[in-house]
C-alpha cells in the first residue's frame, strides 16, 4: 500500500530527528491514532516544534524546510518500497510461452488469409469520444489516460469499434479484414482462468452490403475451422439472432424500454441458473413473473433446423415481424452451414444474448466443452473462446451523415485457448525450441576467437541461423553443453589442422557424428542437413 | 479546445433559452469576462433569474433541472461535435501499408533469428514508478494513464525499461532476445518525416557476463544486415562510448556535476551547428568558454582505427582512465569489425553522444545518407534508424539488492524506414497485393451459390485460399474484375454443364486459358500452379 503524504511526512520526521541526532518526540502528539488522521500538517509540527512558539511566517518556513529535507529524502526511500511487479491483470510473456502463442497466431492468421481477408492496424487509444456510448454496462470498464494537456484518449475496448471508426472516416464501404492485436479491459482479472485486463484478440469482419447470410456463414465457417485446427477438444457454437430475442420479449409482454436490459439479464444464463436470472428480472428490473416465465420457457431451448421451423409455426412468435425476419433468416444460415458440414458443432440456441450494445442481427458464440470426468455423461462449458455477430448500425454512428455499412464478424480470444495449450505443453513435458539457430560454431582450442568470428560472419552472410558463445576461449564441452540445452543441432568446429587443411567438422549434436567438411562446401552441407528438420 | 464545465453551463443556458423561447440574459451579468472566471455558478444563477427573488432550496431546485437539462442535451450536442479522426500523433495502417510494414517486419525479424534471439513479451503499460528516474529529460513525454483507482500506470517510452525490469524479477542473468512492439512519446510529431507519439521499436538486447566487445560487435553486424538487406541505399554507423565522452569532458575542465547535461549539448551536434551548441554550453549552462573550445575541438573528430590509436597516445585523454578504457574497448570493437567486414560503413565519431540516461559504454546509431541533389558532393544524413548501446546498470535498479546484469542492445526504427519503403512503392506504381487468395470459385450461370458454397468449403479444408462474391447470382463479368482487381491468379468456375461432366473449368486469369480438370484433381491442381507464384 501506498504511503499517504501525511504517514510520508511523519516518517521523514523520524528520518531527520535520527539524521540530526534529534530525540524522537514520541510523548508529545504522535501516537499511532495520529497516523489515521485525516490532516496531519497542523498535528506535526504541533509534535515537531522548536525550542520557542512559533509564529505564522515562521511555520511555513519550518513546512517548507520539511518538505526540502522530504524532497531530499525521496529518492531513496523510493527505492526501498519498489514493487517489481507488472500491472495488475497482466503479465509477460517469457520466450517458451512465445513459442506457444505463435504457433496459435500461426493457426488463426493462416486461416483468415485462407478465406481472403487483408490485414489492417488501428492505435491502441482512440480519442474518447469515439468509444463513448458503444458498449452500454461495460463502457465503465474503459481505461482512460490522464488529461496531460490535448485530447482525451482512452485505450481500445475491442477492435470492431476501432474497426467501424475506420471505415467511416476512410468512407469504406467494403473490406473482409483481419485485425489482432490487444485490447484493455479494467475488469476484474482471473489469470488462473485465462481473464486479463489486457489481452489479445483476433477479429475478422466483412463489411459491406450483400446478400443475406453468405458473409454470416463464413464467419462461423472460421470458428469451427479455427478450432478444429487447435485441436483443443471438443466445441459448440451457438447460434442467435437480436431480432428474434427481441420479437420473444414483445411478445412475452417486455415493455419496449426494457428490451436491452433484460437481454443483460439473459446474457447471464450461461453462468447463472434460470432461477436467479428470473429473480434480477422480476426484482431488481420490474418484470412481470408472468412475462419472465414466457421467456423462461423459450430460452430453454435449442436445437437446429428442426427448432426454427417449430418457432416459424409459433403462434405468438411468428406474428411478430422481427422474430419472423430473424427466423428466417437463421433457417438460411443453418442452411448454408449444411452446405459447409459443420451443423454438427452448431447449436441454435435462444438462450444466448451477448453483452454488447452494436449487435443488430445473428449473435454467436463458442463454447469449449470438457468431460468434467468420467462418470459425468453431459460434456461442461469450460467458457467462451470466440465470439460475434452482426452489427449493421455501428458504421453509421461515426458517418456524419449516418450512412450505413452492414457488418458480420468474430471475435477470436485467444488466451484461454493459451492457457488450456500452455497447460498441455507443460503436462507432457515436451520440449519447445525457442530458438531457431541451425548451427553453433565451436572452438576445440584456446585462442581461435578470430576465426570463429569470422567463420559465423559467413555464414550470417549466407542466411545461416547460426551463434557462438561470447567467450574468448570456451570449453568444448561447454559449447556443446549448450546446443543439447537449446536444442541446436548441428556443431561447426575450427580448430588450427583443419583450418590448415581448409575444412571445418561439422558434428550432429544429437548421433554425435563428426565429418569433415570442406570450408566452401560448409553452407550447402547446413543447408542440406537442416532442411530436412 | 475543450470547453470548461463553466462555459458548458452558460452554454446550455444558452440553449435552453433559446428552447424555451425565453429572451437572453445579455446584460445582466453575463460578459465574455464571466468565462474566464473561476467559478461561475454563483454568476449563472444570478444571470438566470426566474421572474422573481429565490429562497437557498429553490435555488437548489434550479440547479438540479438545469444539470439535468444539460445531460438530456449531453447527447445531442455531442453529435454535433464529433470529430472522426484518430488521436494526435497516430496513424492507422491501410492493408497496403500493412504489406509494406510486413515486408520490413519479416527482414528485421529473420536477422534478429539468424543470430540465435529468443523473442519477449511485455504489457504495454508499466507500474509509473518502474518508468521514473530512467530516461532524464525525455521523462515528460511519458504518458500517464488517469488514476481510475489501484495502481499508477504509465505507457511504455521504450522496450529497454521493461526488458530490464523483466530480466530483475525473474532473476534472468543470462539471455538474448528480441522484442517488436509500439512505444509511446507525447513528442511534438512529425508525421511526414516519421516522427509519430505510438511508434514501432525493433529492439535486439544481449544480456549476461561475456568477454568484452563479444556481444556489442555483433549487435552493430545486426544493424548493418539489416539496413544492407532493406536496401535502403547508403548508410553509416556512428559509434562512441560514454567513457570517452566523461573522460574528454573531465580533460576539458568540465566539472563533474555538469557531464550530463554538456553530454545532452553535445547530443544536438547532428542537427544543430557547433556555435549554437557552444552558445548553449557557455550561456546556459554557465560552462567556461575555454573549456567549451576544448570540447569544440574532439567532437569535431571522426575516423577508424587511426583515430583510436591517436587519441590513445593523446597526451590528456590517455591519461583519464574512463576514456583510456572506453578507447580500448572501442579499439577491440573495430577488431572485431573488420573480421565482419563491416568497418567500411562504422565511423568511430566524437561527437555522438545518445539522448538516453542509461548507457555506460559503447554507443551507436545508425543514419541513412542520401545525394541531396547532384551538384553536392557530401552525402547528407536524412535521420537515424537505429541506435543503442551498453547498458549495465539499469537492471540493477530494478533489482532489490542492487545486482548487475550487463546488457548490450539495439533499436530499430522502423517508421522512417517504412516511410521511405512507402515513398518508394508509390513512386514505382508496384502492384502490391493485399491478399494471398489463390482461386475464387465462381459461377457462370445463375442459382449455383450451393455448389459455390460446396466447392470452396473443399477447397478451404485442404488448405487452399479461396474467395467467392458474396452474391447469390453474381455475373461473371464482375467475378472476373475481382480477380483482375486484388490479383487473384485462378479462378474455378462451376456451371450446369461442368457438374454434369464432374469437372471444374480452371481458367488463368493472367493469359486467361481455361481448362477443364476433374475435380477430384482440382486441389492438386491449383496447389501445382500457385507454387510456382
Amino acid at each position: 500500500m501506498e504511503l499517504s503524504s501525511c504517514e510520508m511526512l511523519q516518517q521523514e520526521r523520524r528520518l531527520i530527528s535520527q539524521e540530526k541526532g534529534l530525540p524522537m518526540r514520541s510523548e508529545d502528539g504522535w501516537s499511532p491514532s495520529t497516523l489515521s488522521g485525516q490532516s496531519c500538517l497542523p498535528e506535526l509540527l504541533h509534535s515537531w516544534k522548536p525550542q520557542r512558539l512559533l509564529i505564522p511566517a515562521e511555520i511555513a518556513k519550518e513546512v517548507a524546510k520539511l518538505l526540502e529535507m522530504k524532497a531530499q529524502l525521496g529518492g531513496e526511500e523510493g527505492k526501498h518500497k519498489f514493487v517489481l511487479k507488472t500491472p495488475k491483470g497482466t503479465r509477460d510473456y517469457s520466450p517458451k510461452q512465445m513459442a506457444i502463442r505463435e504457433r496459435v497466431f500461426t493457426a488463426i492468421i493462416n486461416c483468415f488469409k485462407r478465406h481472403g481477408a487483408e490485414v489492417i492496424d488501428t492505435p491502441v487509444f482512440e480519442l474518447k469520444e469515439t468509444l463513448t456510448g458503444k458498449y452500454g454496462e461495460d463502457s465503465k470498464l474503459i481505461y482512460d489516460l490522464k488529461d496531460q494537456g490535448g485530447e482525451l484518449l482512452s485505450l481500445r475496448y475491442d477492435l470492431t469499434v476501432p474497426f467501424a471508426r475506420y471505415l467511416a472516416m476512410n468512407k469504406i464501404t467494403n473490406i473482409k479484414r483481419y485485425h489482432i492485436a490487444k485490447v484493455y479491459r479494467r475488469d476484474n482479472p482471473a489469470m488462473t482462468r485465462g481473464r486479463y485486463r489486457e489481452f489479445y484478440q483476433c477479429d475478422f469482419d466483412i463489411a459491406g452490403q450483400f446478400d443475406p447470410m453468405i458473409p454470416d456463414a463464413e464467419c462461423l465457417k472460421i470458428v469451427h475451422e479455427i478450432l478444429s485446427d487447435l485441436q483443443l477438444g471438443d466445441f459448440l457454437i451457438k447460434v442467435n439472432d437480436r431480432r428474434i430475442l427481441d420479437g420473444m420479449f414483445a411478445v412475452c409482454g417486455v415493455p419496449d424500454s426494457k428490451f436491452r436490459t433484460i437481454c443483460s439479464s439473459v446474457d447471464k444464463l450461461d453462468k447463472v441458473p434460470w432461477e436467479e436470472v428470473k429473480n434480477e428480472m422480476v426484482g431488481e428490473k420490474g418484470l412481470s413473473p408472468e412475462a419472465a416465465d414466457r421467456i423462461g420457457e423459450y430460452v430453454q431451448l435449442h436445437g437446429g433446423l428442426d427448432l426454427i421451423e417449430q418457432l416459424l409455426q409459433d403462434p405468438k412468435l411468428s406474428q411478430n415481424k422481427l422474430a419472423k425476419e430473424g427466423l428466417g433468416d437463421v433457417k438460411l444460415l443453418f442452411e448454408y452451414l449444411t452446405l459447409f458440414g459443420i451443423t454438427g458443432k452448431i447449436s441454435f440456441d435462444l438462450s444466448l444474448a451477448r453483452g454488447l450494445d452494436y449487435y443488430t442481427g445473428v449473435i454467436y458464440e463458442a463454447v469449449l466443452l470438457q468431460q468434467q470426468n468420467d462418470h459425468v455423461e453431459d460434456p461442461v462449458s469450460v467458457g467462451s473462446v470466440a465470439g460475434g455477430g452482426r452489427y449493421d448500425g455501428l458504421v453509421g454512428m461515426f458517418d456524419p451523415k449516418g450512412r450505413k455499412v452492414p457488418c458480420v464478424g468474430v471475435s477470436i480470444g485467444i488466451e484461454r485457448i493459451f492457457s488450456i495449450l500452455e497447460q498441455r505443453v507443460e503436462a507432457s513435458e515436451e520440449k519447445i525450441r525457442t530458438t531457431e539457430t541451425q548451427v553453433l560454431v565451436a572452438s576445440a582450442q584456446k585462442k581461435l576467437l578470430e576465426e570463429r568470428l569470422k567463420l559465423i560472419s559467413e555464414l550470417w552472410d549466407a542466411g545461416i541461423k547460426a551463434e557462438i558463445l561470447y567467450k574468448k576461449n570456451p570449453k568444448l564441452l561447454n559449447q556443446l553443453q549448450y546446443c543439447e540445452e537449446t536444442g541446436i543441432p548441428l556443431v561447426a568446429i575450427v580448430g588450427e589442422q583443419e583450418l590448415k587443411d581448409g575444412v571445418v567438422k561439422l558434428r550432429d549434436v544429437a548421433t554425435r557424428e563428426e565429418v569433415n567438411i570442406r570450408r566452401e562446401n560448409l553452407i550447402e552441407e547446413i543447408r542440406m542437413r537442416t532442411s530436412q528438420l
